[in-house]
């Protein structure tokens, strides 16, 4: 039996490792990567890196064709992260435990910071040198993907209708669309990458795309109900933040069961999206199912 | 004798409607894009874009080769005025003559506009498809250039050292290195740009990028002086804001003969390193010109 805890354990300390390499070769003497080195090393699931690798495993690659794009998602990751926790935006004081960027190095290191990682991620994204065995056309759709993803056509226009969906009630449509742009869209482009890059066929790469769709989609539907229900102690912030801040979520809106059988049904709709794979999608199959099981 | 009047004035228009194409093409109906658009569009002088133009023609390229690159070059510069305007950092009210992005749309919508712009702009210089005879693999390195000078090795660790030359006062070597990073780096690539993508030899390139290395400097020299001496109304904005942030400035530093005396220099420098070119430099040797004769 394919065993998630340890697979999760392996990759998580491959990918903190390669992340230690690339933000340690920063300058330790600046204000401003010691910023971003604080937060992208702050801990986290490191989810986005893991399912990049998980995905080019699936279609027959390895770790290796995939590790520094991988980086690259977390980077990004990082980088939206600190910007959202800004006083502007969310007004956090904690992530993962430790007090944000903006609290640890102030707010204008920490917009700085949070625009230098989207950059960074770039710079290594369009990197030359010995990358393997991927073309210079293969790379840059890649990286054009990514960006897609993250920008006013995915993630930052999904935090900007986040936003207004905490000033005006968000209808079950908006609230899907606002997710699939705010999260969805890095989820599914992390395992595009990991396929694209570990040689997948365009077939199984679309197919995947369509696994990652309803996993990123049960990933955001079990966020909200975490948010209620889950223990500040595990998730290392507070909880009941969307209910003080009268946010539309799925609980909100589809009550607590309603909310859960989605977020199952999605994860049934994603397992069944992986039945052309073999075994070496076990992970895949086991990170959809951790996700709505996961407690922080 | 060459015009340098109507030679920025017909740039300025190709590059204003190349910009006004692609941010016309974004969304209206969204917040997120409607502030980018403004702030792209909100005028300027386009001097990177028309730098990197001029770089092309120089070495025999011609504007068709570069006019999307180039205008990457004015997104991610506008990126950079929307963050360093925000109260967290310079504070400012007005840009270019209008209320700056937060004074128009709020502090976190311009926060996400300067992310999504620095995020398009690498959407663009990856983009596939026919974008004429330039092979991917230089489209990767200038795109990776431009991530170089934009990062924590260019503009972004400038606008953090720019920051604690408030705080305490630079030395004429620190600041120096905050100008070549603040704003060298970006003129510097664009020329580099420019000069790669028009066909440039490796060392017409490099000779490019020294006099950019110098018009530069040059023009941040000529920045403070108009902070003290300028014409608010020509500007669009107020002057005197230096010396109010006790901030540290070449006139500060060597007096305001002094400043004047370097930037004099800079652009002596700059003439001389583009000698071994013919007249198609001509727009690079007025820009040298222009940047310490303008008075916005």
């Amino acid at each position: 039996m394919f065993d998630l805890r340890t697979y999760l354990e392996d990759k998580r300390k491959l990918v903190n490792a390669a992340l230690e390499n690339m933000m340690g070769a920063l300058p330790s003497s600046r204000l401003l990567t010691q910023a971003m080195r604080y937060s992208v090393m702050a801990g986290g699931k490191r989810l986005r890196p893991i399912l990049c690798i998980a995905a080019a495993e699936a279609v027959g690659g390895s770790e290796r064709d995939v590790l520094k794009v991988a980086c690259t998602l977390e980077m990004i990751h990082t980088f939206s992260l600190i910007h959202d926790d800004l006083p502007a935006l969310d007004d956090d004081d904690l992530r993962r435990g430790k007090p944000t960027c903006h609290k640890a190095f102030g707010e204008a290191p920490a917009i700085l910071a949070g625009d230098a990682l989207l950059n960074f991620a770039f710079q290594v994204l369009t990197e030359g040198g010995p990358t393997g065995k991927t073309p210079a056309s293969d790379r840059l759709e890649v990286a054009h993907r990514i960006a897609r993803a993250v920008g006013h056509m995915g993630m930052i226009e999904g935090q900007m209708r986040d936003m207004e969906g905490e000033v005006r009630a968000l209808s079950l449509s908006e609230l899907e669309a606002m997710h699939r742009l705010k999260t969805g869209a890095i989820i599914e482009v992390s395992v595009y990458a990991g396929a694209r890059l570990g040689g997948g066929s365009a077939s199984q790469i679309s197919t995947l795309e369509e696994y990652a769709g309803c996993i990123g989609l049960a990933f955001q539907v079990t966020d909200d109900i975490l948010n209620v229900e889950g223990d500040p102690a595990l998730m290392g912030k507070a909880v009941g933040s969307d209910e003080k801040r009268n946010k539309s979520t799925y609980p909100s809106l589809l009550g607590m069961p309603g909310a859960k059988q989605l977020a199952g049904s999605l994860v049934e709709h994603a397992l069944k999206a992986l039945k052309p794979f073999d075994k070496r999608s076990d992970a895949l199959r086991a990170v959809a199912r951790y996700i709505i099981e996961r407690k922080r």
